[in-house]
């Protein structure tokens, strides 16, 4: 097992020397943070091949992160592409295969800014929804980089609503062909990853006409650039939607459909067949089509959403074990940022939550791993509850991690404005998440079509004489909320029964047992309202509850810096000048600012404006 | 009175026809659109020359917004100063004069895109901590552009705590002269808008040793470039903090200070002097520093930070006429998504609050102007007052702000993720308010220092053994919400008020009930637990306030547009694919994203890294 790579890390001037204030917090030796690492990795042996992969990567310059805040979207674009180019060369030198572990971990040290990421979620779209055949022929062509893919779904009008897209796919018995068409404006793919300058076809969602009528959506493998010279192919218009608030590596792209024609074979069909003739015949439910994205949901939460705000811990509890203010008494020197209850009441609930999401995301991956085969062998019966605790869960942890990643932010004050703190990036990024594969309210709507409570309050308004649908909407509030308590409800269970498991190990199950308590309180405490209103807890419960919450503070405040250094991200992962493991903040700060661009390159301005401004009273004198 | 501007504003192919589904939205005429707005805008007169100002404005193409998505920091900071620079022609020409209404309109219709913005915190500060000797030298000088200055406050270790900063300023009797200087790498200045990269002058809080003795903060007038040809003057290091989550256009900057000499006269003396001998002679508290961060504050919330939260607003509520998404009952068309509750709860809040805050902002400058005048005579009865008033409406008012613009970002799905949607620049832009001019949290609790319940949580804590200090960290959560509450109570206080004067416009003053209602029970609704626990109101009784919560919402529906009207921001100013009064949504988002310089721009990624990938495959063939 090799040692710690965050240690060595930076391998700066400063990286030499630990700051004291940091080094002071470490001393404390409530539980061994290796062993807490190695829980989050899986075991020990995951751990030492990670930080085999994370010290080849970072010793590639080609790979390194650290002028990220200094670049344009353009040459974010050009140098993700280079990276994802270099990578592969390594993999190939390395024999790294597709789907390795390694790839993995190497995905994970480069904080995911790779291009030509929208790959895999055509595969797995392709693996889901394809025949046998289809999966043949299309997956070993992506796999050796034959074919640059990505999956369009959204529209310029239409994004999670899958049946109001507008895209058409007109099959042709005739030449046994699809015409795809985008007919208005609205129909426009709009914000597929990779689309706008970089993929050679795209998975199109589009609506099946046959035999004379609709057949809902439909995925078709479409041709959109040359393999040749990489131009538009006939019928194609395709390009970058512009400047977002973050994901400026990818090229987020649009895609116009003039009756483009593909051939038969490209629709996707394990769930679904069009026949030469134009005869449809179906061999799924409507539902079957959501299978890619359950899949793809359940794939960003643990390797996208939930290390951000990991990482958005990380470096904000680092931060305040260095950053002092004020004094507690008159008489102390200034104190640790940390040792305030107001920071311990804005940083530890989502340090909290980024353990819980660990275990909670881990357990989907296993009920999905046991629903998975089963469906692709046309046994819906778990596809149901699939799509809603994955719509459900994806939501829930997303607003939390975002919410958790902002507080993290506005809690290193001014610095966490500046991109060098690595903060805003983390935030703009992790913000996605609440829109990308599902609007987070729509999605936790599908979960609330569960759940009792809500329903009786829509039986009541419908007895009273609403009808259905209006009940619904007048009600979407409440159910709202009964979803969010429900998923609340699932996710401490998940994780109390993840620490019942720590038996062996209980130094870190205390430890974690903490965070685990602060985060059902939390939930209690942020909702208060509830509990009081229905009964579930009188007032003096809750001033219990409060004081318990609280009390636990302090706690987890003596092994706040082990708990952070546990996630082992290393420094050039994080690219972070608060977050270092050395807590040299103020000097990495102060380095990195004079790399900027802004005083690197010269100020025309002065020439052209200010200059003849301040001098332009002398001549009026 | 001039015709409305924003109705023949953007000047392009589509702003010709209003689009039918925001077009129907304006028949509903509840109220009188123009009277409304006449209200916000302080009467009809300021209506027709904020609107005479905006098409001199608009006219002009070096003050065009329209590119601003597409720039780099540096540009975007060059174009800034370029503004500023025709701006000054501009008012030159036309005769409008410093502190007009003229040149207050123009920045808004510029929404502050201005460079050298620091001047006037500067003139705040001077004005206010200045000698009536040092305000007749030094703003004249500013006035007329003679010198270029800023406020240096903030240090890279060290912000809203005063008593912190390291910077010195050690008084030579010998010559007369203070010694400003940078004992420490965190003492370095941090932050200051313009001081980057324009800058001649800094006024700079520092630590006053004169007689042997530590005096406090002071704040002393220091020339850091030379007017000649701007370089940097003999002890000076100066230059920009690099990238930040937005402020681009702004060149914050850092200064670090080696022995700088000024004169005696430098320090500025309304509170405090040091004769040449070196003799200390204190003429106000301790306080008075922060008048003029008092005077900043008051300034900011009006002029900077609620707009901010108004635009965002206009453009959510706008957009969500156009789009639609799935059906409210299946043999519908699919529904405008505003017609939807969960839209609505999402949206009309922070509608209700961009109205409340309007009058919060005019009542807390209207205290403001009664105050400052005593103050300046030296009485300083109102000051705390003052102080704690603009800082906790200051923490609750940009809370909410950044609160409600973030909301209304994500009201608009995918769309709300592009820069062109405009609505990423304002919450970047609103989140940095809660930092700069104090950070929230310490703002809250200085007005918590106030108030009676928590203070009784502290007698109890004290009372139990605990000591003072140590009393007060272990409760300041709860002074944090303690403080909150009240300072609600006054926002709803002071909007009620402000709607009693409407009584001879019924219809003006029944819409904007239904905003106070619906912000009052907001509050409520999102602190139940805190009414019920303290057995203000019953269970029951908070179902009678989400009945009435939720009522309120379709009422508020109907003339949402209309309220959205009436803040009559120029589609210039707003800058928003999304939000144009025309409502022509998707035909501007497609349009702008062509003009990216993703698409303008080659792809030199494609030769050199996707060609290779794509073809290697042959190779190994």
């Amino acid at each position: 097992m090799g040692s710690p790579v965050h240690r060595v890390s930076m391998g700066d001037t400063w990286s030499r020397q630990v700051h004291p204030d940091i080094e002071s917090e470490r001393h404390v030796q409530s539980f061994n943070v290796e062993e807490l690492t190695n829980i989050l990795d899986g075991g020990a042996q995951n751990t030492a091949l990670r930080r085999k992969v994370e010290s080849i990567i970072h010793r590639e310059p080609e790979l390194s992160l650290k002028d990220n805040y200094f670049m344009t979207q353009n040459e974010r674009y050009e140098a993700a592409i280079k990276k994802k180019f270099h990578i592969q060369m390594l993999a190939q030198r390395l024999g790294w295969s597709e789907d390795s572990r390694e790839l993995h971990y190497a995905n994970r040290s480069l904080s995911g800014d790779l291009g030509l990421a929208l790959q895999f979620v055509f595969q797995k779209a392709l693996r889901s929804l394809g025949s046998e055949e289809q999966i043949a022929k299309w997956d070993p062509l992506c796999n050796k980089l034959q074919i640059l893919a990505t999956y369009a779904q959204t529209e310029l009008g239409h994004g999670t609503y899958l049946q109001g897209l507008e895209t058409e796919a007109t099959y042709d018995a005739a030449t046994q062909e699809f015409v795809v068409h985008s007919p208005t404006l609205t129909a426009i793919k709009w914000w597929p990853g990779d689309l706008g300058r970089s993929a050679t076809h795209a998975l199109v969602q589009a609506q099946l006409i046959c035999s004379g009528a609709q057949q809902g959506m439909h995925a078709f493998i479409v041709p959109i650039r040359s393999l040749e010279d990489h131009s538009p192919l006939p019928g194609i218009t395709v390009g970058d939607i512009g400047p977002k608030m973050d994901f400026d590596h990818s090229d987020n792209g649009f895609l116009r459909l003039d009756h483009v024609r593909v051939p038969r074979e490209n629709m996707l069909s394990r769930f679904a067949q069009v026949l030469p003739d134009g005869t449809y015949i179906k061999l799924g439910t409507a539902k079957s089509n959501y299978l890619s994205m359950v899949v793809v949901r359940v794939d960003i939460l643990s390797n996208e959403v939930i290390p951000l705000l990991q990482k958005a811990c990380v470096i904000a509890v680092r931060y305040s074990v260095i950053r002092h203010q004020s004094r507690l008494r008159p008489s102390d020197p200034e104190a640790k940022v940390l040792d305030y209850q107001t920071q311990q009441q804005k940083l530890f609930p989502p340090l909290a939550k980024a353990y819980a999401f660990h275990f909670v995301a881990n357990s989907l991956l296993e009920f999905f791993h046991r629903s998975y085969s089963s469906i692709l062998d046309r046994d819906f019966r778990l596809l149901p509850e699939l799509h809603a605790l994955s719509a459900g869960m994806k939501a829930l942890v997303s607003d939390f991690c975002i919410q958790g990643a902002e507080l993290c932010r506005r809690a290193c004050g001014g610095h966490g404005y500046s991109k060098l703190s690595g903060l805003p990036s983390l935030v703009t990024r992790v913000t996605a998440s609440c829109t990308y594969e599902g609007e987070n309210t729509v999605l936790y709507l599908q979960t609330a079509r569960l759940i009792k409570d809500s329903v009786h309050h829509l039986q009541t308004l419908m007895q009273s004489g609403a009808d259905r649908h209006e009940a619904w909407n007048q009600t979407t509030v409440i159910h709202l909320q009964a979803a969010k308590a429900h998923l609340y409800y699932v996710t401490v269970k998940i994780f109390t029964e993840a620490l019942e498991k720590l038996e062996n190990q209980p130094a870190i199950q205390q430890v974690l047992k903490r965070l685990c308590d602060l985060y059902a309180l939390h939930g209690i405490m942020t909702n208060t309202g509830d509990f009081l209103h229905d009964g579930f807890l009188s007032g003096a419960q809750i001033d219990v509850a409060r004081k318990a919450y609280l009390d636990l503070l302090p706690l987890i405040r003596k092994d706040a810096i082990l708990l952070t250094d546990a996630f082992d991200f290393t420094d050039q992962c994080l690219n972070s000048a608060l977050g270092c493991y050395d807590g040299n903040v103020y000097e990495r700060l102060f380095h990195w600012a004079q790399k900027s661009p802004t005083n690197t390159q010269g100020n025309p301005a002065y020439e052209k404006y200010i200059r003849p401004l301040l001098q332009g009273w002398r001549s009026r004198l």
